[in-house]
């Protein structure tokens, strides 16, 4: 019986050791021959997974994000209005390790994407999806009397973009502006305002 | 007579064109072939003025970040209190074309920086400055009784340095989570807590 090869299997293992090169090294320590390497495969074996460098780091973007989205969904859950929103606000703010991790990768695909087209265009899709979700629970909130900013609703929703990305980029590059205890603050805040006419 | 080269003049021919290389192309643009061209240097050349590519880099960096310093210092000039205050954050934010491109510049620096360590103890160098401007500001308008606000000046002037920096990422990476008018609000925003008790 001729061996079985889990090809999407073998892809995720690429896609993870490209991950932790990330993570520990920035994007120039993924190089495809510490890929390789770090997945355990021969010099070479990748071109079998992924047609090249590209399309693996296309794929590391890719679950960098799906892991946020992911993590974001969980925390919500079947939770319903403010509730919801303040769920949804503070999973996605990098406040413990995991989310530190993920906020290494995506620095690095920030600068890696600028002069890139296609990861640009995952990027901004995963923002407008992100917009729209946070709108969406705003709107709700606003139905449900729970918002009473003048603010329009799409606003706040870029706002919390806002906060969240510069959070993003201080818990790696200073993280003593950007503690847990400030990012709690600056999210009591935003809440505070919400409601105030 | 001998020829007599400027060398401080030479080497900031070759900051600038570094510069525009990252500008333009990011990190990975400004090989030392590409710099040594801009510059119109020949091959090679570049060595006479700076030890390698590290020290070059390193130039590149202190300018982005001294242009900074110079531009809020222009801004605030002999203004007092709160007015010094309000100059200073709202030239700090990116939101005209210069401002544009020293983001550029910094996010490249981000990224490179985590794996350098002399980049790091630059920029952590420039963020201490930053807050010490910040919060002696701060406790100026707190002694005018400007500033109501419970939260310390510690605290505060690090708030500012997160907003900017969220502002910087977005301008770069997300243009549309950071016009002008949404970052005008932000400052808004925050200066109208200071006022709260």
């Amino acid at each position: 019986m001729p061996k079985v090869i889990d090809h999407d299997q073998r892809r995720r293992e690429i896609i993870d050791a490209t991950w932790g090169l990330i993570v520990r090294g920035g994007f120039e320590a993924a190089t495809m021959r510490e890929i390789a390497a770090e997945a355990g495969f021969a010099n070479g074996a990748l071109k079998h997974y992924f047609p090249g460098k590209d399309e693996i780091i296309e794929g590391a973007f890719q679950r960098a994000l799906e892991r946020t989205s992911e993590h974001v969904a969980e925390r919500v859950a079947d939770r319903q209005g403010v509730d919801a929103l303040w769920a949804y606000v503070t999973s996605a703010m990098p406040m413990d390790a995991e989310a530190g991790e993920a906020a290494r990768i995506l620095l690095s695909f920030w600068e890696h994407g600028l002069a890139n087209e296609r990861l640009r265009e995952i990027y901004q899709g995963h923002l407008d999806r992100w917009h729209s979700s946070l709108e969406a629970l705003i709107a709700q909130c606003r139905a449900d009397g729970a918002i009473r900013s003048a603010t329009p609703d799409v606003d706040l929703a870029k706002e919390l973009i806002l906060m969240n990305m510069g959070a993003t980029a201080m818990s790696v590059i200073g993280p003593q502006f950007a503690t847990p205890a400030m990012l709690q603050r600056q999210i009591d805040e935003f809440f505070a305002r919400l409601t105030r006419p």
